[in-house]
């Protein structure tokens, strides 16, 4: 892998999973993850094996079907959760285990009641554990969006001495700035002794709507690995969303930065995910919402007609959407008309257009959508 | 105002009403206005007057309706659309005309035909006849996002000296990167003569999941308006969302900037405009989707019960959601089931709890969701 390669670490089994009201069986879990091998992730976050007998169950068997990416599962920095994970894991072809512990000093004091010297030494404990079983251990030092660049150094020294192989940095609650965020990747990159042995992951939850951007300031200031979801699921407002941050990292090719993924599956992928759990994705969710790639104005329609380029940056195939729509409403012009009249057949001359255009937007206001059956009625009555 | 004030101008019912499927008509519009001017927006864009007869009406009555927003209506750089809005607006008690012409060079040369210079010549065109309308006339420069930062500099002069108060910089097609719009910001702040005559505002587009990180990043680089809709409904992927720019900016006191909104009343607006448009919010939405703020895993849930600040950045009733849900899942833990079970009414010591989560962990495999009204089942199931 070259130097701008970033690792695509998928946890839509597992962070997204987490989600009310969820609906995946170990059946459905098994139709995603071949999917999600097939989509080119490069690690499978299958699950958290202590959890709950199903979820061992579950990562067991993802385990055995994976057959490119690597399969992960995740573990508290708890002795029987590591060894749980590790026997879920074991029959996979490339496996890794996932464990950490929360950093931040709110969760140093409330949630273990410990001091930071202690969290180390617990980190180191997991790590070195898990390391008994298995080459390859992501160390996440959770609430690290909240914790002390300082501090949160040392941890990320210990468990690479312990070690530890990637460096999962979580902004736990959603609330860093793009900024911030990348300023904290950079500061670990220039910070922690031996930070060449491992790679540094983003972890990043859209309470504030920045989980996406976050990523890439992470991505762009060293890291090498995005740890994200199917339309971007999870627990509360989600997760990172696969789709955006592998079509930014597409888009933009100045930032010399890219992954495996193959683009041209992540539309199927997201309606799979979304119809397997009963998640709805919005009509304007970025990249693989039914509206991505709608038009529906007048000024709009108009430009993409003359050239796809003046409204789109992104060829709908590249996601695996086949044709941009152009929706006609009251907010359409005479282009839109023309140009769908056409597809079906009617060519329309400058006075024809105008006539029809009026019956249009009599139409268009009362039923909102017009669609290609409306449009010979339309021009019926115009009786041109 | 003082210097941090940021004026939210809100394109609901313009821009985000280019929706294919989108069903508002004039009785809804005005519900949704009366919200919005509630809600505590500074300018509200009711419509595009001139796009057809039943806008025109709805930019009328809006106009009469709304006491405190100033109502402003869009057009092209074209006289008789200017001409339209102009009527539209003329019982508003505030208004602003919103007028404009793309900028880039391949919305010049594919959708005008034209040059540079005739571009800046209707320009200012456009905004001098408006002038004679209104005092408060907003300048956009459509696909700003690629257009070249010294034209585009040229284009802000040009429209100041013709009168303009606000200049609109849109990210048209959601391409920018967060550095890359606050650069562009920042140039035409230090770059264009006689700034300090006008507001700079922010018009992103949501297509790589970056609008809201765009306009954060406008803002932090000097704009001082952020157009956005409700739940970021809009064209494609939609615009930038109200609710997580007021939050951000809200959330993070550091930055010096903030709004006239009444956060608590977020989560009702948001909840009115889906439905009314029937466009769904999906349930990882940020700030307010239905899942926002509720917690399933169980390291999660533990860490609420113990201390809400471990996973939650924001008072779910400063938006106006009544109660943060802890959601019973097979990824809960003791902590949880022991809550949830205390909160109608039995109390578990930890050998009835052992047995308890045990039954509830099989029931919660199958069922996915367990309710308060399982817990009693199990609690019997288990004979204690």
């Amino acid at each position: 892998m070259n130097d701008g390669h970033v690792y695509i670490f998928d946890t839509t089994l597992r962070d997204g999973e987490q989600v009310p009201g969820c609906k995946l069986d170990t059946k459905n879990k098994l139709i995603i993850a071949e999917r999600l091998d097939e989509l080119g992730v490069d690690v499978l976050e299958a699950g958290f094996p202590i959890s709950s007998p199903g979820d061992f169950d579950s990562v067991v068997q993802i385990s055995r079907l994976i057959k490119n990416s690597k399969v992960c599962g995740l573990s508290r920095a708890v002795k029987k959760d590591i060894k749980v994970a590790a026997e879920a894991l074991k029959d996979a072809k490339k496996s890794r285990i996932h464990t950490g512990i929360g950093t931040s000093d709110t969760h140093i004091k409330y949630k273990f009641n410990s001091d930071r010297e202690k969290i180390i030494e617990r980190a180191v404990a997991a790590v070195s554990y898990a390391k008994s079983f298995v080459e390859d251990v992501e160390f996440y030092a959770e609430d690290a969006g909240r914790t002390d660049n300082d501090y949160l150094a040392r941890v990320c020294e210990s468990v690479i001495s312990a070690g530890a192989t990637v460096l999962n940095i979580p902004d736990t609650t959603g609330y860093c700035l793009p900024e911030e965020y990348g300023a904290k990747i950079k500061y670990l990159k220039e910070n922690v002794k031996g930070i060449h042995k491992a790679i540094l992951s983003c972890h990043c939850h859209n309470d504030l709507g920045l989980a996406t951007a976050n990523s890439i300031a992470g991505v762009v200031n060293g890291a090498r690995q995005i740890e994200c979801t199917i339309n971007g699921i999870g627990e509360r407002a989600g997760n990172t969303s696969l789709e955006e941050v592998v079509m930014i990292m597409r888009q933009h090719p100045d930032l010399n930065l890219d992954t495996n993924i193959n683009s041209k599956l992540l539309y199927y992928t997201s309606c799979l995910v979304s119809d397997s759990m009963g998640m709805p994705v919005q009509p304007n969710k970025a990249v693989v919402g039914a509206n991505a790639f709608a038009h529906s104005s007048g000024i709009h329609q108009d430009g993409v007609i003359k050239k796809r380029e003046t409204y789109e940056i992104m060829d709908p195939s590249d996601v695996g959407v086949t044709e941009s729509a152009i929706v006609l409403t009251a907010r359409s012009g005479r282009a839109a008309l023309a140009y769908r009249a056409k597809n079906i057949g009617f060519e329309l001359d400058k006075l024809q257009l105008d006539k029809v255009y009026k019956e249009f937007l009599k139409v268009a206001d009362l039923q909102k959508e017009v669609n290609d059956e409306d449009i010979p009625k339309i021009i019926a009555a115009c009786r041109l």
